[in-house]
């Protein structure tokens, strides 16, 4: 087992005095190629930071707001290229980045190249062998959070990739928030944590939801449940890393919360669907899984012995 | 809509000075009837607050190390409910709750009783009408939280049901936890809230352990996500009451996250189960959910639209 995380004891904005231009330390000029909702939040913050920031986008018009804060905007994508060495692409998907970049990919050559959609591992590893193909570095990261938070100095973003790219552009990076880590030097692992920890979103969204629907059916307000399910979600948090514990060791015997609790608990969950009108169906498979665990000898277990049932993708018979 | 929550402004441990027993404010005597690992935290918790504390449980040897703290401990369950105006039963369902007390019911009379244990509205509904016929004033609360927080200033605990009692004992019932609420006279709101808040917790604990066992798939460990999966938790939480403002106001036109965007998510679900060997079709159901959403005409509405969709149990042809 690895644990190749190197986190960045930087925050916030570095380079914090202007005087610091006069004496040489001159900002590394960014190009950003699509200035969709978080492509412009990425190109403000450059721009708010004091590098030279050249900027692109397919519909040309969206470059405008950023031009009045200051950016140079190009109508070629190769004179954006042709503009930095840092160029940070962040359109819809991996796709659209090579459509957009294979005209002029003889411009990368020497240059750092760093995607910020979100994509699938494969995606970014394809990218990898494009952008070196072409003589770039490559760097891949994934921003877990809203445009509103970019800049910030808690703001989380992880990268994957070269790690002499990574070295050399922390600063800048950091740039786009203070909480900054590199995974490896293998390009897919931003992306692969992106999935991996993105796994919660859907489906702890829908067990809020389903919650709401049932506050609802009783003519109280969902926003009644703010307080509760907040204060539920920071000790979900806070349990995480005993689970993690646990599954790392494949440990599962001195359970915190048991498989056979959460089994017990199923039983109920059918009939508070019926009670409040709600559909609660969508939780059935998550039953099934506790009641695969208990039948595979981990009643009794930690519930996070779910992952060895998770590991095993079931045969159809 | 009501908004009937009244939450409490007190926080910690009450009656702080010793010396108001002299000035005659002597604390409140309790029973716990009930010594599993939750109800024994409660009973240390009233202990240490100096309240008289009666201890009863069908295994008599879990009440030693209470003694040993100052309890009393009593042999027969009428005994324990004789001794104090206050009694708090901390056992698995409200069924065993009304096995121990039905022999003793006329005891009750004149007395509050307040359960603890988790289980369904309709549960605590006949749990109440059972207590009321008995001349008991009744609270059921809600522990979301681990035996080790009860007595914090930040445990939270919510109530509902006698709103005479909840005046009446909310500073002995501070002992427990810091941060207690009363969801209003309805003896089943506790039960509705916790059910409803609850419902995130498996489907979040699976997302993570499908993480935990991609990482693990390419030799990594399942610690390594903490730092990215806890603030990712934080982020979900904070955007909740955008949600339930959608929600309450049934407008899912201003999305934060679309419909589509979470559509467009769901096919690399498959790709990514594929590639990390992992078990993703528990999350086919959500999925199915979102596509339903777009096809009712919320593609791009705000993902919590599917609270519509889950108002509407799917009638099976
Ligand atoms: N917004 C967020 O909250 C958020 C958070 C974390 C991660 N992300 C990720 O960041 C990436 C961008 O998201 P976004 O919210 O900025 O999306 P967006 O507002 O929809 O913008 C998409 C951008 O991609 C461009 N684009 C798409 N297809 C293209 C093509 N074939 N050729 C050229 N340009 C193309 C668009 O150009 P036009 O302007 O010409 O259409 C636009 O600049 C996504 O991968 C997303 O998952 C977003
Ligand atoms: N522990 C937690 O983390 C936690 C958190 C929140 C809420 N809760 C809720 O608190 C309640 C108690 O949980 P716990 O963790 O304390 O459970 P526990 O450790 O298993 O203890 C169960 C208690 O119930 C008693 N009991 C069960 N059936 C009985 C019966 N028929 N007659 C008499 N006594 C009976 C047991 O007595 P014996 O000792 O004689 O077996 C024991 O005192 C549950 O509803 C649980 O959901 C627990």
């Amino acid at each position: 087992m690895r644990d190749c995380v190197r986190r960045s004891s930087m925050s916030g904005k570095f380079f914090p005095e202007r005087s610091m231009i006069m004496l040489g330390h001159a900002r590394t000029p960014v190009t950003i190629v699509g200035l969709g909702s978080m492509g412009r939040a990425l190109a403000e913050a450059f721009i708010d930071a004091d590098h030279p920031t050249t900027v692109w986008n397919r519909t040309a018009a969206k470059a405008n707001p950023l031009v009045a804060r200051g950016a140079r905007h190009v109508e070629a994508v190769e004179d954006a290229v042709a503009a930095s060495p840092l160029i940070v692409t962040c359109l819809t998907t991996y796709d659209a980045t090579t459509e957009v970049l294979l005209p002029v990919a003889g411009a990368l050559r020497g240059r750092t190249l760093v995607t910020l959609n979100s994509g699938t591992p494969a995606g970014a590893r394809a990218m990898s062998a494009w952008a070196g193909g072409h003589g770039a570095r490559f760097l891949d990261g994934a921003i877990k959070n809203v445009p509103s938070a970019i800049g910030a100095d808690d703001t989380q973003l992880y990268y994957s990739g070269s790690d002499s790219a990574f070295a050399e552009y922390e600063n800048t990076l950091n740039v786009l928030g203070g909480d900054i880590s590199h995974l490896g030097e293998e390009p897919d692992l931003a992306a692969l944590y992106e999935s991996a920890v993105g796994a919660t979103l859907l489906p702890a969204l829908v067990g809020f939801f389903q919650g709401a629907a049932a506050v609802q059916s009783r003519g109280l307000q969902a926003a009644t449940l703010i307080p509760y399910t907040v204060k539920w979600l920071e000790m979900i948090a806070s349990v995480l890393p005993v689970f993690a514990r646990e599954i790392d060791s494949g440990d599962y015997t001195e359970p915190m919360s048991s498989v056979r609790l959460f089994l017990e608990a199923a039983a109920w969950d059918e009939e508070f669907g019926r009670e409040t009108g709600v559909d609660v169906s969508w939780n059935a498979p998550l039953h099934d899984l506790v009641r695969r665990a208990a039948e595979a000898g981990h009643a009794d277990h930690s519930i996070s012995a779910l992952v060895e049932i998770l590991r095993k993708p079931q045969t159809v018979a």
